[in-house]
């Protein structure tokens, strides 16, 4: 029972509090012969490190990965892997434990402050502790890594909407994606999303945001049957992100506007004789199973629960009062989810392909 | 690793095929001493059973379950657990694999037929195989089994929209629900509804729709952080249903619109001395945690793939096909989805209650 | 978490007591494509099916499995798998519940009915419920099908020791083990065996045995470090069963008696090219992984614990009672523990070949 | 699927190679509210620690545990777990992988190379890898903490043979265990051992032996029927320790020798009018449930394969060899298999109580 850990083949399991000197994950399963750099991993971790525009959370953390296992270093540098468990560790360099002393007993609402009380009896509530984003830094490290298993295979991601406000699709252009600092794919929206955050910034308030992240490249036939269905584990790991509050498919809860006819994704053979689809309602999976067209999924984050304005609440003696939550926060927590989708989607498609290949890849009885 | 099981304290897997002698379910960890009647499944049986309206599949089974193991009988035919699997029989009895032969080698446009052949090979093409919505026969068996781990929890579950038509939610009523077709609590829709859908089913199309389901009683404390989460697994196993591609939790997509002053749930001590919320966008769950508030989960479920208009399509020897698909469909396989979707949100929380709770609630060192 | 269930990609779920209506299993995770007879898996069962000689107990059972899915079937009668779970069931004919009455509410000693009550709080006492060597069965039909998932493989066991007597290792003969009641490779030991064991049948007491199963063919390879180790699998497997109280590989308990230098088995180049071990003291695995020799296990069955003459216990109001336990027992229950111990070998062994393999053995990207 | 992860609700992942620059463990779903000292931890590491006597590997590792996660510190500096996964680190300082250099193509009888290089194509040859015994004191790092879960439980372990030499059981004294380098609990035998020892020691040879360990306080009623037996899973986790060859229960193999009059643990109600056993041949462990006997297990440890005299085998390129391996090995590896087989055993009971009481141990509807 995975209350820490995702996957089966290939499984992540990541530890570590907000506030603690480090944290980290394992990740098992990993392939033996991958190779791959520190700073490759570091790329991925890089765009979804805190501190990096006014529009997220000022702290300041190099999420600097080492790693601790797994590999044996080649002459010029480079890792591979063993098909041991690889390791990773990422310290905790600015924490501001203080900022938190007057919440310690208190209920932030919107946060899990009281739900946690309830389960454990006692939680660390320095920066939202197991609960704080910072423990997404530990599944990015595990995507950078799980993109190494399936080089054919692009992953992507874009915010495709703030608060009420939503992009063109027909202006996507995903070189626009890493040239602003909300990962939005539409030119003309950038400066609108920009005038928006910097309003609800001052307040003091947050907004939430709509996800999109995509796979090219996935074959068909990964996934399997009813309850181990590929879109099953997407939902599942896009849900267990911070704060998000839904997930869907393809045409997602659009499907449920629409006629069979205008759902149907229909076929063809093309011109080089392989099967195409000429639609993709879909998302790129049917009865769980991925057809070889584009995965594509979506995951809507809730506003950051902490704001700066007075909101009712109770504390852990009964006694109500009134908070309002101090720290360095994130006024759209969705813009940094871009990154951890991308990495979700990376570890789960990694999975999918590994119960569909094997642990190693190589030959048993044909040998 | 689970193809066919979801569940991890409270085990349920299912086996059977749309054409096959018989489906079933095998739950494992249901706790001892649960007193239940084969009546008492069999309520929930007839839910979701095919062939009770003119709204969905004309197929005629009596889906009738057997309990073959797992339980002592008392002297007034009640049924005690012991502790060790319950297995739960229903026979096939109106198939007509006929109806299908002509698709044996060819993909409805829609269906999982291609991604099947893809990933396997071959595939069993009457009725859809495994991939029918027959198999949720043996899930709603197994849920009627959940709720009697859960008698304190009350789980409900409606259809909130078909095509682009949503109920009021100012006229929910809980009552109207077992009073329609459609598991509609709006009464004022039933009739819109009831025209909508007629004549949908005469052109031989089909719709999609959104189904929401809730469970009252849950205490707080319920999931666990992070690949744990409550609301990661009831994601995951509403997405298994056949036909989903969305989930919400609470808000869910609404949550990305709000600031994070309208969406927190403040609190206040209620005249009982106990906590109360004054509001439920979280949907009971927060931090991947229950709240003690209302579980509120909805999922969107595609228009049934299976239509009478012709479809673009190729079949398994590289021909372009053009297909309509006979049989007997639901025009709305949304309108049955719903006991499914409450079958399966009672199996995730008696799982979760289980992990909470133990596996059979006896004392261990205390005694 | 498992407790009636085994494996991971080869997943095996039994389900049903003795004096049930039936028994059987979910097999989730055979491969599709797999070509078998309802036949050939009666032949397993028949080897276990009790009532075939003096030497094991009374009860008339048919043993008769039927596939109620996760297969189409061929024009000739064969049965192929398609990748979806193959649901057997064995019908209970002969049970005799009345025989059971008087210990109802008392505690067999050496069986498992006190720590059963201590459990769950009630149990089911007719014929051991679900303790039952009847479950066995079960087993032995999904090794079976498991043994079609390895065709290169052969899985073999045989009784060697009852009691004190133990089979001269010199007189292996693989022919002698299915011309004789007990599974003996020894032809020199068959009588003596036959004479022991009508004497310790007609006091109405019991005696253990020890069983060796071994499997040729097996690919190097299968296995993994650390906690998914082959031998750490075929050992949690073995003691699965009913009575087992010991389970070595290779040399076993032997090896602590000797030195590295006559532990170790010392390799070099066949006359073929390719590497040859000189020895086979692991028992074909090295570090958790197959090395490609043979795979050798044993593990010791304790004496049946239901016998004839009176035994001092308790019952579950705290009196103290004198036990003699009727009904019809096997005198050494370890002679079925053969075919069922070969069961257990080859599932082992089908779910490491799948995880090393993947579940369909179809390309991915290579496609 | 658990390549390097045993446990379901009290999880232990461990990662590491022999000549990495760490290794650890995370602990999932130790309860909350446990409190403990790494000081605490720090007591058993050092009975597993390398270089105490001449006995052992003169290889010199501090093993000083570092907890990085899951906890909350007192003012006094005792720690208290929160629920979440507790990471602990362990540096490596003494690595010499030089020694190992010729042996990077050669495979080393008895080893796991071959083995692995079949699996994986490659591995880490330095110091055995992952293979080597250095990832064992992350296990009793996870075992520190599982006696905390556990406190009304005591576990022991002892080395009760090497090679032909077993102790004499009637010499029995606990109080012997930990004043001699052998964790010997016959005071008559340490001389013996000891000059034995020596002898083996300077020919540059090894022996294997025999561990017991036991524990006392386990309350009747934790394991599960079937496949999640209590007696199964200790069998896995003892298995899973390097070099383990054989595990039995209670009488063990002794057990298939004796009659069912013998064998049976008779009962009576005792002078506290509690059930009392009048035998402990099961080990405390029937049907695969404890029965709040002492639970005793014993594992047989083959030679280390490391030895100086020289053996045939192969290189990775088809080459005969003859190697003798360098390095510092332990003569007897059984010896330090005493504190990870008590830690194992703590770690499978902790994962039994906690199935059985549940996560948090915190009360659901009762509240």
């Amino acid at each position: 029972m995975s209350h820490n850990t995702f996957g089966h083949l290939f499984r992540v399991t990541t530890w570590g509090e907000s506030h603690g000197p480090a944290l980290g994950c394992v990740v098992d399963g990993c392939p033996p012969g991958i190779v791959f750099t520190e700073a490759e991993i570091q790329h991925w971790m890089d765009r979804r490190k805190p501190g990096q525009s006014r529009f997220v959370t000022q702290r300041q953390e190099a999420d600097q990965v080492r790693v601790l296992s797994g590999v044996l270093a080649r002459d010029d540098g480079a890792l591979i892997t063993t098909g041991t468990p690889v390791s990773m560790l990422i310290e905790n360099t600015d924490q501001r434990s203080k900022d938190y002393s007057e919440i310690a007993r208190r209920y932030r609402p919107g946060h899990a402050d009281y739900a946690y009380d309830r389960k454990y009896g006692l939680r660390d509530y320095r920066g939202g502790g197991r609960s704080s984003a910072r423990e997404t830094a530990a599944r990015v490290a595990a995507g950078g890594l799980a993109r190494k298993v399936l080089p054919q295979v692009r992953i992507r991601g874009a915010l495709v909407q703030i608060g009420k406000k939503t992009i063109d699709r027909n202006n996507w252009n995903w070189d626009c994606v890493d040239q602003n600092p909300f990962f939005c794919p539409d030119p003309k929206m950038t400066s609108e999303w920009e005038a928006y955050l910097d309003g609800i910034r001052k307040q003091g308030s947050s907004v939430g945001a709509v996800i999109e992240v995509v796979a090219d490249g996935v074959p068909a036939g990964l996934g399997a049957p009813i309850y181990g269905k590929l879109d099953q584990d997407i939902a599942a790991n896009l849900m267990s992100i911070n704060a998000v509050k839904g997930v869907e498919i393809g045409n997602g809860f659009a499907a449920a506007e629409i006629s069979g006819e205008q759902n149907a994704d229909e076929m063809r053979i093309g011109d080089d004789g392989r099967p195409v689809f000429l639609s993709n309602n879909s998302g790129g999976i049917a009865g769980g199973i991925s057809t070889g067209q584009q995965i594509v999924a979506r995951f809507a984050v809730k506003p950051t629960s902490s704001i700066l304005t007075e909101r009712k609440s109770i504390d852990a003696d009964g006694n109500e009062v009134d908070i309002r939550t101090k720290g360095r926060h994130d006024p759209c927590v969705g813009i940094r989810a871009v990154p951890i989708g991308e990495a979700m989607l990376a570890c789960t498609l990694a999975d999918h392909y590994l119960r569909h290949r094997g642990q190693t890849g190589r030959a048993g009885f044909e040998e």
